[in-house]
């Protein structure tokens, strides 16, 4: 059979995840990276080549894997390539998903390629498990609490502050909150009061380590109202313990069968990597858009819109024999 | 907007659920309920009809939901009843289900109706999680661990054996098994040794507990080989706390992202009731079974072949806005 060819756009941590995942499916296929860098600055032994040039892949490439940032890449870039590519991207602004789709979908209609969008774990599989355990439990509470996991934001944030050499924030969901749920209790959620903001960080020479603490603790959007833990390390234990990238979390439902009889919904990720993980889920999503664009099912589609066998390589009868 | 009609067959535990539950959803009406029995028989407010004047409801049901037992009535029942309804199953013989599906496929494709199989948690809600933990980390192993629940099979088998009153029979899972796949220890797994079978049982007058004893533990398929724990308990501790039917389980994957990181995927679910969450799930593929009818696609489908919107009331523009 045929392989799936697949090119990477962005060579940053979710793209390096992308390159490294592509080697565990036999059916897909690495054509090539593709940088605003110089090509040859990029330590890799996959092709590179400048993004300038994509356009000549037009023909050999079935799926394009969208790796910039939700920020500034996608919005741009995505609607541009689905002109020529069939692409996947982890666009992760909740608040402009909509937008986005409404774009996506009008350029892949007026050129016949399928846009596979806000793929990835939060959005994508922790929102196919909120509309799952919302669609089979009407009645009831869906939970969301996220990590232990590093934040990128956050860790930034505590980096700019004056006095702050290296630094790292974790987000820790409340595990009283987690449990009470899992217990069929009733919860009181709200994202702020459910989850602790954990900072391991290494202070500059000299620092003045009281106005650092209370300059974290103060910032408004980021720390202030949160339960905030700061921890002082030093150098060693920093680049010991804290240079990964662990990320996940819990999606749960709590639902009513009748009103005597509870069900408890479930689902959860402890990742020791959280972009080798989000590539791994966009490269499933990759083998769905090359399958549906062979079909002609064109547009832009959502997790929501795409059947799970589309993600395998098995094919359906496979898949009942084994997998149902 | 004119709601999907629902007409159940069979009044058991699962009929019983699924007239219950669709009093949780808006776009979904019960026109009746089909039995073998005298209809007057049942005790219930819903109406209730002969199984027999079944095809004079050919056009005003939408979808039919079948809730007898996967041994003897589904697979009779299903292609016959699929020739002139869609309908909807949780026939959940493993083995066999390739051959429903060949047989369900042929009929629905010739009589342009939608046939929906082997819903609910496992087949099902287990399936799908098994599926997109394979499809994502591809280099990685999948255990299911199931219960702690009531097994109706095991307890039917324990209330066989000569002096056994009432009998109960819980598969709980290991938990130092479930705790090392959690914690990305390796684990040789296999589904015998995994699993504990808690038996809980009121003895006849007069009964030899040692030979009853003896019985349960060496009876072939059922308990032999496994860790076996039978306890004897008085008739009114069982009518207090063993007439339920709890049951649940965990589906997980350890996979690798790369040689040095783990991910672990993790669907789990707990419920008080089993028939009426088996019902819940089976509700909501009936509501897909209506939409995919709507639009002609037409033929046997698994949980596989269902994209997710297809399960929700919400259209996709409000999924997309609430849930993604």
């Amino acid at each position: 059979m045929k392989k799936t060819t697949i090119g990477i756009v962005g060579y940053g941590n979710l793209g390096k995840g992308v390159e490294v995942g592509l080697k565990h499916s036999v059916d897909l296929e690495l054509v090539g990276i593709f940088t605003r860098r110089q090509p040859d600055q990029l330590e890799t032994s996959s092709p590179v080549y400048h993004i300038d040039k994509l356009v000549d892949f037009k023909d050999t490439i079935d799926v394009l894997i969208l790796c910039g940032g939700s920020q500034k890449d996608i919005p741009t870039q995505a609607p541009k390539m689905a002109e020529l590519f069939n692409t996947v991207d982890t666009y992760d602004n909740h608040n402009e998903i909509p937008t986005h789709f409404e774009k996506l979908d009008k350029v892949a209609r007026n050129n016949n390629t399928t846009a596979v969008l806000s793929t990835g774990w939060d959005p994508g599989l922790f929102s196919l498990n909120r509309l799952f355990a919302e669609a089979i439990l009407p009645k009831g509470n869906t939970y969301t609490f996220w990590g232990p996991g590093l934040s990128q934001g956050h860790s930034d944030a505590v980096r700019r502050v004056e006095g702050v050499k290296h630094a790292v924030q974790y987000t820790v969901p409340k595990q009283e909150q987690v449990d009470a749920v899992k217990n069929k209790k009733s919860l009181d959620y709200n994202k702020q009061d459910a989850h602790k903001r954990v900072v391991f960080l290494v202070l500059d020479e000299n620092a003045d380590e009281k106005k650092v603490r209370e300059s974290i603790s103060t910032m408004p959007d980021y720390f202030y109202g949160y339960e905030t833990e700061i921890t002082i390390i030093d150098q060693a234990t920093f680049d010991r313990d804290h240079t990964g990238m662990p990320h996940g979390g819990t999606v749960m439902r709590q639902g009513k069968t009748t009103d005597e009889n509870t069900a408890v919904y479930q689902f959860g990720l402890d990742l020791d990597s959280n972009p080798e993980f989000t590539a791994a889920v966009t490269i499933a999503y990759a083998r769905a858009a090359g399958k549906l664009a062979k079909e002609k099912q064109y547009g832009a589609k959502t997790v929501f819109d795409i059947a799970p066998s589309y993600l395998s390589p098995k094919d359906p009868k496979e898949l009942r024999k084994e997998l149902l």
